[in-house]
This record gives structure tokens, sequence and C-alpha cells, in this order.
């Protein structure tokens, strides 16, 4: 049921993306006009990212009518699959975000989306289907939601589940998501529907994330609270360097909503990554999705991993910094389990693991 | 995750409809060419058939995605809306049979369906999603499946589970479902899948029941272990009495899986209700689908109804016998709430309150 109130007014505040899950789901690619060769390659890479997490709970695929009979054929262990009308596969941005209190209860958060951008941006047009992906989920799981009128993507921000939301200016004040609502309105309605206390402002997300125009999601995210990882590049005549120098600045210029300082971890990006001339050849070219050149850069980023119970889902891309982003992440999280996927297929794409997929937490 | 072995080999069985529920499913009936005038009425009536259910145990409403948005914005408490390709609205015969174990476990049993006599004698064409209802139930609630060969439908079935099921000769064994198997063979598969230790055949199911050739669920209903409610015509010219009499012979002559006698309480159906001229007008003329012809009588039952926790759900036609019907279930049913549903324009598409729930068992 759509409720009128906000989740701080009723004491509900969106958890870590570390405390326990009871499961996680993924919608299944499929567009032709985004993902190459029929989608194929990418649903491979996004069968092994659910077997992955499959193995540490429970997954649930939302699938549309048209792929329901070959995704249910696969017969995956601990997956339950879904009828799920979507537009494209990017469940982090479209899917609910779901909001505990103390006393065992979940609701869900079913903000606005217009596929990052509308008609004035949007990267694809209609999105009729994944505008409701939020109340499906919403309604499979039995709770009842919030709809911010806000437009918001999950991949635009994080959170410590202390209180603290951890967003990028890019994104959240570009003017084709609320252009009619001010910085203060867009941080206070935030933190009603997350129940944060306080907004931290990175300046850049990663260099050439044109599709979501900077989401923290891929340059950024709590390890513990007090604790973030930052995508970081050596190179100064790279454009990413200066990006992440600035939010490097930024997050040691601030404190979170407990006061803390914050502590930053760096992980190198991988070597720049651009599509080749085969990776856009059998791309269908459709009048107002967006256009995936050869020899467009790609923002790629470990950043973009996913935390489920027991393990890191983690993006690598047979570059010489997937050894340092494992050790790094191993490191962070000694008791989990380190699952690396060669990711490149999603990151063509336009995003990664994180991108991917959405916790529901355990009450 | 589809499973190879048979719930009895598991240890799994069949929870009477008595015992506890955790919620109750239903799908969203549309076609035009069943349900008249755009299946606006028939949506009116199911509408109050989710709400008296929703009083008592959560509901979920599975509907095609292009009555998604009208049935979302019903915005109805205690209520899910999922998005469930179907091609009609009779999930107690399309939906998953729900089995438990005595260890808090549940599975679902995905019978084979052919819209009652596929290309033989189906009422309608395809049946492509109804066959995928019950794969989804089971995602739904994230259990594993079982998926029998045979074709059977919820409806063609009652347990009292205490190890008896009470079918009909005339749809088990009726040429349009299982031609290949022998009354041996299916009454082994209905205990396999059930659980059971013992099936009870009656003769006839309810007269001018074609659709369903005679389901179990529009004649006769288990009120408890040991003690069943019977439809009931006093009248010897009409049809129905001498169909009810041999199925009161036969009740009388047999003993349930623990060797109790039955008890039998007869409840009188309703005066012949036939379709009228207006009622058959707005209906869709299509090749392939049931034709609803002014002057046929309808298969009218009280013994249609739905047991939910602490309510029977209950179709009644604005007829003389309407009060006795309410009486006799509130004696059988003391404790439970007696929720009445004007139920013509369900019978309209072919059956009843009871053919279009389908509940499942709490662990």
């Amino acid at each position: 049921m759509r409720l009128q109130s906000t989740p701080k007014q009723d004491g509900f505040y969106m958890p870590s993306e570390l405390a326990e899950h009871k499961c996680t789901y993924l919608l299944w690619p499929e567009r032709p006009d985004n993902w190459r060769m029929g989608a194929k390659p990418a649903q491979a890479a996004y069968k092994k990212v659910i077997e992955a997490i499959a193995k540490h709970e429970p997954v649930v695929v939302g699938v549309n009518q048209s792929q329901y009979l070959h995704v249910l054929g696969m017969n995956m262990k601990n997956v339950s699959v879904v009828e799920l009308s979507n537009n494209d596969a990017w469940i982090r941005d479209s899917g609910a975000t779901m909001v505990v209190n103390g006393h065992g209860e979940m609701r869900a958060v079913d903000w606005g989306f217009n596929a990052y951008g509308g008609t004035l941006d949007g990267i694809y047009f209609p999105w009729d289907f994944d505008d409701y992906v939020a109340a499906k989920m919403a309604d499979i799981e039995h709770v009842d939601r919030y709809v911010p009128e806000m437009i918001a993507e999950g991949g635009a921000f994080h959170t410590d589940g202390e209180g603290t939301l951890i967003v990028t200016e890019e994104t959240m004040l570009s003017e084709d998501r609320n252009p009619n609502m001010t910085r203060e309105e867009i941080e206070r309605d935030l933190c009603e529907y997350t129940g944060c206390e306080k907004v931290l402002w990175l300046p850049y997300g990663v260099y050439k994330d044109e599709d979501t125009e900077g989401h923290v999601d891929n340059i950024c995210q709590f390890v513990a609270p007090g604790k973030v990882v930052l995508a970081w590049e050596d190179n100064p005549e790279d454009p990413q360097h200066e990006r992440s120098v600035k939010d490097l600045e930024y997050l040691e210029s601030v404190t979170d909503a407990k006061g803390r300082k914050l502590e930053v971890v760096k992980i190198h990006v991988p070597n720049v990554i651009t599509i080749t001339e085969e990776e856009a050849e059998w791309i269908d070219t459709v009048e107002g999705t967006y256009p995936r050149i050869p020899g467009d850069r790609l923002p790629a980023s470990y950043i973009n991993y996913y935390n489920c119970n027991g393990a890191v889902i983690l993006p690598i891309f047979n570059d010489p910094h997937d050894e340092d982003a494992i050790r790094t992440l191993q490191e962070l999280f000694p008791d989990k389990v380190i699952e690396t996927i060669y990711a490149r297929e999603i990151l063509l794409g336009g995003g990664n693991i994180h991108c991917i997929t959405q916790q529901v937490p355990k009450v």
C-alpha cells in the first residue's frame, strides 16, 4: 500500500548495505539497443553475478515475460525467477530502497525514476516499466511503500546506516532530475526518505560516467561507519586524477552525522577501457537510446562492487590493477569471500555489479 | 528450483485449506471473450472478494501488465499487486498447490495445465501463460517446486490434510486431461504429489459445470477430517438431484484414509440461474473460446466458498437458498465470520470464489 508519510516521520531508516540481507534482486538484461548481440554476452555475465550471490544469499531475478522461460529453464539454485517488466536492467536505480525500524518492520521507498534525465537527457525512452520496478519489488516483499515526488536513483546515494548519506553534486544537482528543487530541498527529502541526518556532497563521480552523470556508487562506498573506499587515479595527466583529488580533499574536510572524521582508502581504477569496433557492431541503433560508439571511454571502477552476506562481488577487468583491488578489499573485509567477476560486458552497458543489484535487508 | 523427486518421497504433504494460511493469491480477470463488458463487472466482484479476504489475511493479486496500473491504483490495504501474466483468472486451477513438511518447510506442486482439456476440449487457447502461473507463484514465495507430468487443476481435488483426497471421476478420468494414464496411475500420482494415502472418487460434479467437467470444488468440500458438505438438490425433476444422490450414496459407502466413515452435511443449491440476453451481449466472440450463450444454465453452488483465516468467503446469489447456506456454514464454523459476496458476475465466467483463490499455508 502507498503511504502518505515519510520514513523519518515513522521511525524508519535505510540500513547500510553491509547489514544482513534477506535477499538480493536483479533484473535480466535484454534490450538490444544497449546490450550487444541481443544481450547474450551481458546475460552470461549477469548469470555469473547471480550465481555468485546465490552462493551466499537468496536471489530474485525479475524478468520480462519475453525472457521468462529462458531464465526459468536455467534452474539456478537459491534463485527465484519472477516476472517483472522493465525497460533496462539497473535495479540499483529503478528498484526500491528498503527501510527498516527497530521493531522488525520493513517498508519500501519508491523514488521517482526518469531514465537518468527524462526527456531532457535520459538514456532511453520510455521508462514506463522501470518507474514501477520499485512498487513491484515492494509488493513481492509484501511491504508498504513511500513514494517521494523527487527523482533519485539508488546508485546516487550510499549510507553508513548511522545517519550519513553520501552523494555527488554532479548527479543530485543535475538539471534533468529535479530542476525545481534547491540543494537544500533535495538534502531535506533525501534525509526524510532515508532517515539520515547529514548528506555529504562529493563534487565528482567517475570521469565519463555519462549515463548516470556521476553516480556515487561508482566512485565511493562506505566500508564501515567512518570509513570509505574511493576510486583513485595516480596519473595526473588522466582526467580521473583531478576528480579523485577533489573528492579526497572534500572527504578529508568533513565529518559524518556522528561527528567522525572519515578514513579514506584509495582503490586505483583500471587502465583506460574503450569500446572496440567489435563491441559496438551488434548493437541496435534506436532513436532516443544513448549510443555506444567505438573508441568511447568507459567509466570502469572497482568501487562498483556489491556487498552481500559473507561476500564482496567484485568486478574485475583482466587488468594489472585487479590484484590490488582484490587485496585491498580482502584486507578491509577479512571475514568475507571476494567473488570476482570479469565484468567488461556489464560495463559496456554503462554500469557495473553494484548498479545491477539491490539488497533487501533482513528484519 | 525444479525438483526431480515427489513430495511423498520427501515427506511433504498438502495441508487442508482449513489450516492456517500465510496469504491468498488471486489473478485479475481481464479477457473480454470470457468476461462481459471488458471484464469490468467481474473485476468489481473480484475486488470485493480481495477486500473481504484482506480483512483476514494478506492477499497477493497477480495481474497482467495491461491491468497493472489500474489495480495498483486501488491501493488496497493488506494487498500486494504483482505482475503475473495469465490467460484467465482461475488461480485455483493454474496456481501452485503448496505442500509442507513437519519442519517448517514449504514447496510447490506445479501441475500440468491445459485450460481444462487442451486442443481437444479446452475452453480457451492458448494457455501458455497459465501453465507458468504455478512456477511464478512458487518463485514469489521463494520455494522450490515439483513438476508432475500429469494434468490436474487445483479445483479438481480437496484434501482433509490427514491423508484423504477427494476428486470426481468426471474430471479426473476425462479423456482430455491424461488420456494415457489409467485410473490407478492417476490415483498413484495424485497421492505422490499431495502426500495423500487414499483417493475418494465421487462420480459426479455439479450439473452443467461444463468448463471444468465437474470439478469437485463446486460440489463437495471438507469442513473437518471425516466431515464434508455436499451440494444438494431436493427436486427430483432437476438433473442435479440424481447427481447429488449418487454422490451421497458414494460418500456413505466409503471410509477415509484413517478408516473413518464420513459425515455429510447437505447445502441446497440456489434456484436455476441462466445467462440473460443482456449478460451475453457484451462478450467478444473469439474462435477457440468457450461461448457464453443466453439461456445456458450456470453451475451455481454454495460449495464453491473459500476458507481463509477466520472467515468463510461465501458466494451468494440473491436467492431464497442464500440464508440456509449462510446458516449452515455459520453452524459448521462457529468461530468464523461468514463474508458473503454477491457472485453472479464470477459465475458468469464459469466458476466461483473457490476457483479464483489459492492459499499459501503458514509454516
